[in-house]
């Protein structure tokens, strides 16, 4: 009779084996990493490994999951703060998330993401990260606009959607961009000032 | 005695080989492509290819010069318009650029760049790309400046930097994007009125 294994004891070796693989994800990039490789870090049988994963790209999505749910976190609307600081606070985040971007998936993210042209099953994934993306933003901009303290110039949805392709360029700059080079941190100041410009903030 | 090959001759082979190479890229994406696809496509032998270009990368980066040049061509200055409409005549041709975008070889430099975090011989190639781009905007801004067109809230090279970022978005988003869920001509039609407040354009 094969022993019993608990639940609890799957979700823990799972969760180990998401980690090693993270770690072999980050330094080698996504196309290159093997289950081989992914075996080896977590010091497992290929037995043990397919019992849980199939194939890298299964393993790699739910690290990716994982880590949009770690920031959607980070970004719940705070109900204290006016919208205005809520968005002040959320390009902050990006100050940081930006400097630390290299120790995250993000920079592997993009390898999979940019070939999607090509491996087309990839896009249902992207499509539903940007619709949440885009939502995210035009729901806390109509909050501004229905509390007074936005009167926007541009139409919330187009202003939103330039939002997320301002984050996104920033993200692909700060792959292969040093900060002495691309200034993030002045051109996230320097969207904050275009935003405010643009909505018409009045300070409540 | 081997038979004489003349320049021209030479010229016109590796312009073919060029060609045919930019299919194959385009088809199959950069890393998938060999000398072999390249080889068949352009229907020579190994000796004949090889007596041009040593590997694909080299190929690629040829073809991207290529194809840098003629934008730097299409968006020269053009002394006869104010600065604003040369501004605004670059975002309309952006928006042509994104909807060919899948003819060129932009989705293809984008696996290209945004692997330069693990090789990192990409990464002068890409710099250099990054300053001529903000040099090209800081530039015409400064004369709209000097001119008494604009009269900017934000630094000239924040917002050049700003710009790129957005553009860089911009293309990234189009590569999996369709335009009815991007709106890209919307989004191109925002940022110029956020370039408009930004840089309080007075109309000469």
């Amino acid at each position: 009779m094969t022993p019993k294994v608990s639940n609890e004891y799957k979700t823990q070796k799972k969760k180990e084996i998401l980690l090693h693989a993270k770690n072999v994800f980050k330094r080698k990039g996504f196309e290159p990493t093997t289950m081989k490789d992914i075996k080896e870090e977590a010091n497992i049988s290929f037995g043990g490994l397919y019992m849980y994963f199939s194939n890298t790209e299964e393993i790699f999505l739910q690290l990716l999951e994982l880590e949009f749910e770690a920031n959607d976190e980070a970004l719940a609307i705070h109900h204290s703060n006016s919208i205005w600081e809520q968005i002040q606070l959320f390009l902050q985040h990006q100050k940081a998330d930006l400097k630390n971007m290299r120790d995250t998936l993000i920079p592997i993210s993009y390898e999979y993401f940019v070939t999607a042209w090509r491996e087309k099953h990839r896009v249902p994934f992207l499509e539903n990260r940007y619709h949440v993306a885009k939502d995210k933003f035009t729901t806390l901009l109509k909050m501004g606009v229905a509390n007074g303290e936005f009167t926007p110039t541009i139409s919330i949805e187009d202003l939103s959607k330039l939002l997320i392709s301002t984050l996104e360029g920033l993200n692909v700059s700060a792959l292969f961009l040093e900060e002495d080079i691309g200034d993030f941190d002045k051109q996230l100041d320097a969207l904050q000032k275009l935003l405010e410009l643009a909505l018409q903030v009045q300070e409540k």
